[in-house]
């Protein structure tokens, strides 16, 4: 329960906003349109909503610069959406409390382990494990022998990080995830038996990552698979050996990154995008859901389809797709006309 | 083991059938055509796997009005599959058997669990859980604080529950899935950084749900994710933050259903499918394996494709597509033609 | 860490190659081109990677008979890849330490547990459960009553096997999977009420079987579900109740094989590909990434799309695919141009 109580003009102060009403109405939380009550802020990302907003019971909204309202206190703001999820933020952020190492545990030989921890019943930490300040291993929890985990980072339950990997600063990984598990990596023999590549490599997840719930990140069959600073991903994402996914990309639910491929900077991969092993795409690029890369994409390009095009040609040839069946009709009956005109103009050629 | 034994009559009785042969043939389990042994009933759903039946050493079968057969005693339904069900139903069902609180299970401070219950070893209940009769929970099960659990229902191993979700009476959940991780919500600045929402909604599954394994069902951002009465889910889906699931909703394996999506009731998602966030789909729509929708359905609508558009016309879009090659082929040659044709007839007109 | 050291000549024996250059060279260990350093060996798949080989600090390398090189020691085979797998696997192979049964595990009664085992922190081992010998269980893995594991298996963490299961020798589990959850089974009545079909059949994965992270596998409704020698298995893969699956098939993730599907030897299934329950899958097929499988494919055959259509016609139909937009153009200017040919030549037929 968040109990903290500001002034709105506080609040204002915290997103660097415009203040219009009386700056020193209390708030105490934050809700939706629908949800909030009085004592609360709520926010409008759209001016459209003007209906919504009036029927709400926040004492206070955060809207965009363009909006004006005279019967309720409004904090101004290029980015609402920004605002509110900060002024959120603020509301819920809660001190840590070290609950400590559970007596349920299990902690293997030579761990690092800072005072300041919460270790949950039932979590199992292997050798030479070093943990940062501040983290927070739940219930169930399995790490391997010399992983490294930053401070400030929260494993949610049942969690897995195999042997050798290492998680940066303020990383948040969601239930049932498997950091670390063997790549994808056979050879084949003329008989068809696969023979195992061994994976020597690790996992290298950077600060301010967050994963969600029944991921899996493959290690590298050598070196690493890397996911860096800020980058986001969503449930049940599978991550192939060696990947490298950049900065600040988003990651939407059930994607497949097959090994070796690379992700540039400020990426976002819509659901259950498939991206081919080895290929590159370049910062900024964007695939829409439900699509498969095959080849590489330049920088902050749109892409749609399997195999992923251009978004702007896949809008138009989807729309077009649906109405194959009446083209189809309409090909067999010009087809018949120009035979016939052909025959008649060119009766020598016949038939081709 | 099933030990039960019944008469024929008894069992068609149970599925108010119509019995042909002697009604005093015991009865004691129930297996498929290819399995069934002697005092074993099985059924036959279509008609036409004659063949089958007659290979098949059951001493009974579950079988269509409209069939006919003398050498064997029947009940006759008017849904083979359903009575066949119910009847294997019957065979299967155990009494609850209150293994009582494993030692080895971690139990949090002011729960409220009743003496009719099992929870295995290595479980861990959080703080204020309140448990309804005869709940079996399995090894490795974390539940979180304030979760409420009706009556009767099942968790199986190494499930995780975040704090303050509710599921209903008679719920099933398998083994490996995530109730009520955070949804994935981020505010994002100009710079690419992203801002985590906080979610402080929760997860309400209702009663006579069945959930797979490693599902993921995100808590709501605000107010809550919500499955409704009846609905059954496969294995490997996504729901995300808000989305509501009707009444007797079936979700194919691997589906992922966007933010605020909402489902009506009967809705049948096929394998693979994607639904687009905030949309709709009304009661009775089906959507085709491997879809991606991307607007609202109306009510018992069947959709295909990506995006998707009406069944039938998928069906014939797609095997138009098939035949691209071959049109294309079709089209460069008519061009050909025509504009041959046309030259000739309107000569001064040229080209365009 | 690998501290083997092995001649060049040993290691040319192992594979059965061609050496060039010093037999004697000391070897201890292989790394790709990029991260091996002197004393290590790594290995070059395609001759036109030569400028990568020339900047290695590899002091041999295993490369194909064509090859050609004279500044260090090579090791020529007719398949690079595979003798490296097998030499690295020589290198990272350990002999099997017994850890024995970790006080912190629960056994449960009339167990067949060798001495010779592993068994961590909060695993859970049901009653009358088999382990062969040198098996190796994870913390936090949960096995049902009743399940045969053979020799030399090795399951991670938070691994699920449900009652009755059998696990062949050498199969590797990673963490998270689920083996022999209830399929998707229901019977609906009229109203849109579903009955649950009880589970009665088990699961069967044969000898040196690999299965990644967080993959699922239904036990079937009557009988099992069968997985063959060899077969490998990616992260995140829904496998039905009943499905077969023959000998060294590969699957990669997020693949989805509906309820009694029929795969033969060998066959390669893409990443997030459907296929349809019920139809069969002969010897050697092999089906693109995303593709959805409606219906049976003949041996050896290799199919893309959704519906899935011999990969040739696919690779056709979807270049043209992205033309659709151009082509549209053309046919309405081919349609007005024929319509006014049509209509100077037969001008009594008029417009149809």
């Amino acid at each position: 329960m968040a109990t903290k109580t500001k002034t709105l003009a506080e609040l204002s102060s915290l997103v660097g906003g415009e203040l219009t009403g009386n700056p020193e109405t209390p708030i105490h939380g934050l809700a939706d349109l629908a949800s909030a009550g009085p004592g609360e802020i709520s926010f409008l990302v759209k001016a459209a909503r003007l209906d919504r907003l009036k029927n709400s019971k926040a004492s206070a909204f955060i809207v965009p610069f363009s909006f004006t309202y005279d019967d309720k206190p409004l904090i101004k703001v290029g980015n609402p959406y920004l605002a509110a999820a900060r002024i959120q933020t603020f509301f819920q952020a809660k001190s840590f409390e070290a609950a400590g190492i559970s007596p349920k545990a299990d902690i293997g030989k030579d761990c690092n382990i800072p005072a300041e921890t919460s270790i949950g019943p039932f979590a199992c930490i292997g050798n030479r494990v070093t943990l940062g300040k501040r983290v927070t291993i739940h219930p169930g929890v399995v790490i391997g022998d010399n992983v490294m985990i930053g401070d400030d980072c929260l494993l949610y339950s049942n969690v897995t990080v195999y042997h050798s990997c290492t998680i940066g600063a303020r990383v948040i990984v969601h239930s049932g995830t498997i950091i670390g598990s063997d790549g994808f990596g056979f050879a084949t023999d003329e008989a068809g038996n696969h023979t195992k590549w061994p994976h020597i490599g690790t996992v290298q997840i950077d600060d301010d990552v967050e994963i969600g719930a029944n991921v899996t990140i493959d290690r590298g069959t050598f070196g690493k698979t890397h996911i860096m600073k800020g980058t986001k991903m969503d449930n049940l994402i599978q991550v192939g050996h060696n990947v490298k996914i950049g900065e600040n990309s988003l990651i939407v639910a059930q994607v497949a990154i097959g090994g070796s491929a690379s992700l540039g900077n400020n990426v976002v991969l819509g659901g259950q995008v498939a991206v081919k092993g080895h290929i590159i795409l370049a910062d900024g690029v964007k695939v829409a859901a439900k699509s498969g890369v095959h080849s590489d994409v330049p920088k902050g390009t749109i892409v749609s389809g399997i195999p992923a095009i251009p978004h702007k040609d896949w809008l138009r040839a989807s729309a077009i797709y649906a109405k194959l069946p009446k083209l189809y009709g309409e090909l067999r009956d010009m087809k018949k006309k120009i035979e016939a005109v052909h025959e008649k103009l060119f009766p020598d050629e016949g038939q081709d």
